[in-house]
């Protein structure tokens, strides 16, 4: 295979970031598109250059495509993977797999049973400064991992709507830091506490959600992590980590659009951090699906692979648990 | 009173830093010292003019002292407390007052029978940087506040024999971080729950101690906070904080002996933050011994009072507690 | 017009950043590349879909085509502006125009007597950086500007064989800080005077040119500015500016690939910023080329016009002899 | 020689930051102040324990003293100097030594016959970050250097009858940046040319003085520099250097009172950097007097000597003549 035939399964926000990182790459090409609102779907098509506009059947049934963008609502997920599992194309899924465990294990013992490659959307990962962080832990710049903090805050909480249906904060928006906490420490955590409150919206908390957690995580080999989501922080997107070990610590800063300063008779200032994620994550968008591309034609495992895609749903499960019950929960306790 | 006449009891290091300070202090007059190593007196007397060094009795029973500065190790402060006290003097005693909360309230209760100022050695609070800090949640100017995260690591261990005596890192190190978490939000704490480990130095666990904790604080107003202690930070004294609100955060960055920064072929770099608390909290120091002068002086309320002796004491046994039976603990459950 | 057809002349690494980003662009239509190589035509030609691959004459001649982009050596530009203004093109030209005033005169006339678009193409006006600078002086965030420092430094010398045939610095280097002066305060330059030497490389001095120079601007206006260039910076691609007014300051720090911060028993330290041009400014030449299609398309003024292309010429010929003559030079002598 | 004892002349606000750090040195003894203003000395010998007011001609006749501080009005220094060295005191002397180069010849040339230690108030090379700049360029640590940048702005000008006594913004202002220069280069100015204006105030120009300048010298080792002076900068001092070498580059922030960071809806900021001289420069002060009574108690040399005090007067009388006469000036024309 010198160049990967793909098919988009949704054209929606995050279709269009693949469609258009694909219709710019030269080793892939975008064949088809899908999505449940054809108009959508025609307009991405257009954009991007991708010549057929069809049903999600086609896609998965066409023999010219060697794999699948799975980029549709998060209960269609699980189905679609096992679908595509056993029509032997190749999976690019968006996060979160599904909200239950059970469903996910069905669709990645598909996966396993037919051999496709298989990668899950935490784009993060692909981002220049997460990508420094984990390369200072992993080199051992900062010598053995002591403790982790991921501040992670949006810039403003999703409509009350989307809340009811999200699976709450730690399934929808801190499934994210659950991902980079293992990725940045490479190893997996043991024990799981949470305190949380409602602060930003009381509608958040009468859909029985939380919109302020910090939660606490123990790995097995002894690291102490701390992760804090907020749904409004009113200075822009939040998010930072901080790795302190025992030659040294490394920590990152927001991005920003600029990087003047202006100083005034009142104060020494800058312009806010990138506020939406579309913008501060462009990058780590086309370099995840790149490597996607990269893992399928020159047969390398998916960078991040089946057991990622289910592992932060449990860590999700677990912090939630802990909140309920008002005690640090084991993993093991919902694996 | 015009000038405030004051004993200080114990020439050690944070002694001598006191004596400085008094001596320099255009209100105040340290007449005497009293050391159970007399040449370590009679050299501090020497070195800020101090007229006379005399016994610990002399200094409680002298006329002409309006105050007493208790400098002396922890073990003896609760006897100096009390009989300062019956002797009528104002007293501003070290940090922590003691280690059991019984010895404390005994303390306490003989300071406020005798109606005798009393201040306790929080100095943190009389820093520029986390001073401006809780001046921004005092003022509003982030809101209302939601978390807050306080780093304080320290540049090495102490020795293993003054770990042993040490009451353990919840006593003996995170008792400031406990003053500062109360301080920054104005506000108590109803629940703690310990992470802790030994990754230093083993010698550390077989002293019984921890030497990595990350603490999680719940507030009465629902703030949730943590602090993270480390005994070994490689490149010097880290000390942040960070609060974030309604309405945005405030964050503070390590002191540095100089501003330079140095670009080379491998590196953009800076030297390291100051490496030693004294260097690091010099100011600070200086700023809360005017200020108990001043309260004395000018008959204001101590601004470290009995009770900021007392809480952090009953936070560190919950903390330490939390760690020992794996849950959180409500600070009621000690107090 | 709704789609603008484009020729581009030149398919070098500049070529081909603005082949890209016409590619990507809905409104634009590249449909034809030259250059003298074949080879490399049809490489850019291929990698960009650009449909056809032909000579200059070809592209000039064309009738489908709105207007050119030339991206030939600048010994060529003059030429091929007189005759695509002939040909009725509207025209984007790289930088510099030319190196001598009479031929940028001559050019500069058929494009005004032809009527069509011409855009000269200092992208750097179009960074993000540089821009919000400009806002700050235009918008009058700073007041009145007093003082300018443009500091602007290569990583590396080119080639000596590249130093003999780039007009020396003031043309090839330092002429991207002449129109960068003019852009943020928006006013002209007065007079000129220049210190500089040969630090870097004594070839560079055998060759008639010098590697570090320091020039001063007075504009007319009244404001002084200072360029400093210097074509070995160990540290990487250095590009900053301040501008100081009677209401304060506005500063760019450069671009860094990652905020991350590592603290080490050593020193705190972080990568180095961007170290290529093409890497730093991969945003501004998009943003250029856009604004050349959009002023086209919507017949607006080139936001870079005429006019940018000849002053910076003049102002580097007078530095030039500023440093030849060792006295302040007014820009009127030369223009 | 223990300790030196020594007479302060000159009671005002520089004379009496001098007294208290001789104070609570325990190397000096401060015996004695004068002052034209007979109350002044007698607050400022009050406030810092000096035990004795007397006048001028006291003070430099006793046989007690061993040194003099001559801290009064600038045009008094040179017949101090020279009744003092006649006297055989030792001398530390304030910046200017004099405003004219043949009454500083006269002076100096008394020292010199005497033999005693002469210092002059250059506090700036005592600061950390000016200290740390030198030993970088000193150490070879960002090799050889090329070029500097000096910023020294004041937050607001002195009074228009101050400006008219001041000698001018060259002898009053930018002297400091002048030793400075020629302190972290470690090497003298050959060549010196003038840019400068009224931009601050039009009664500082009806006084024959300017308020904004950029002064570029070209030392006699080929570095070039540029040194900016405003009388306004709104955000407060600003006083920061660069150097750029043939290894990498050294530059300074300004120095805040506190670290911390506020984000919010509109900025992310910081308070201003410390606004007064006196704040700003403590230290550097402190740091001097010590150094000078170092030199004369172990008889090394005084860190700032005789050639110290006379060439950056030199340098100001050039940068003058450059803007009168609109040429670079040689320093050699003036000295």
């Amino acid at each position: 295979m010198e160049k990967l035939n793909i098919g988009i399964i949704g054209a929606g926000r995050i279709g269009r970031v693949h469609a258009e990182t694909l219709a710019r790459l030269p080793q892939a090409a975008p064949l088809v598109i899908a999505d449940i609102n054809q108009a959508a779907a025609e307009e991405v098509a257009h954009a991007c250059g991708i010549p057929h506009v069809a049903g999600v059947d086609d896609i998965i049934n066409s023999k010219g495509l060697h794999a699948v963008a799975i980029c549709s609502s998060t209960d269609t997920h699980c189905e679609l993977i096992v679908r595509a599992a056993e029509a032997g194309k190749h999976i690019f899924c968006e996060k979160p797999v599904d909200r239950t465990l059970s469903r996910i294990d069905t669709a990645l013992a598909a996966v396993r049973k037919a051999g496709v490659k298989f990668q899950v959307g935490f784009n993060r990962r692909f981002d220049a400064n997460f990508a420094r962080v984990r390369h200072a832990v992993a080199s051992g710049e900062i010598g053995t991992p002591h403790i982790m903090h991921i501040i992670s805050r949006d810039p403003a909480p999703p409509p009350i709507s989307y809340v009811k249906v999200s699976g709450g904060i730690f399934l929808d928006m801190m499934i994210h830091d659950f991902d980079m906490a293992r990725f940045l420490i490479g190893d997996e955590v043991d024990e799981i506490y949470t305190v949380a409150g409602v602060r930003v919206d009381p509608q958040i908390g009468e859909a029985g959600d939380v919109d302020t957690a910090v939660v606490t995580l123990t790995f097995r080999n002894g690291v102490i992590a701390t992760i804090d989501n907020n749904r409004k922080a009113v200075y822009g997107y939040d998010q930072r980590v901080e790795v302190f070990g025992s030659e040294g610590a490394v920590a990152t800063a927001n991005k920003y659009a600029n990087e003047a300063v202006v100083s005034t008779s009142g104060h020494i200032r800058r312009d806010l951090p990138m506020h939406f994620f579309m913008d501060r994550y462009t990058e780590s968008f086309a370099n995840e699906m790149r490597a996607f591309v990269d893992a399928v034609l020159n047969d390398k495992p998916a960078p991040v692979g089946p057991e990622d895609g289910r592992i932060p749903v449990a860590m999700a499960i677990a912090a939630r648990k802990s909140l309920d019950e008002h005690r640090p929960v084991k993993l093991s306790e919902v694996s």
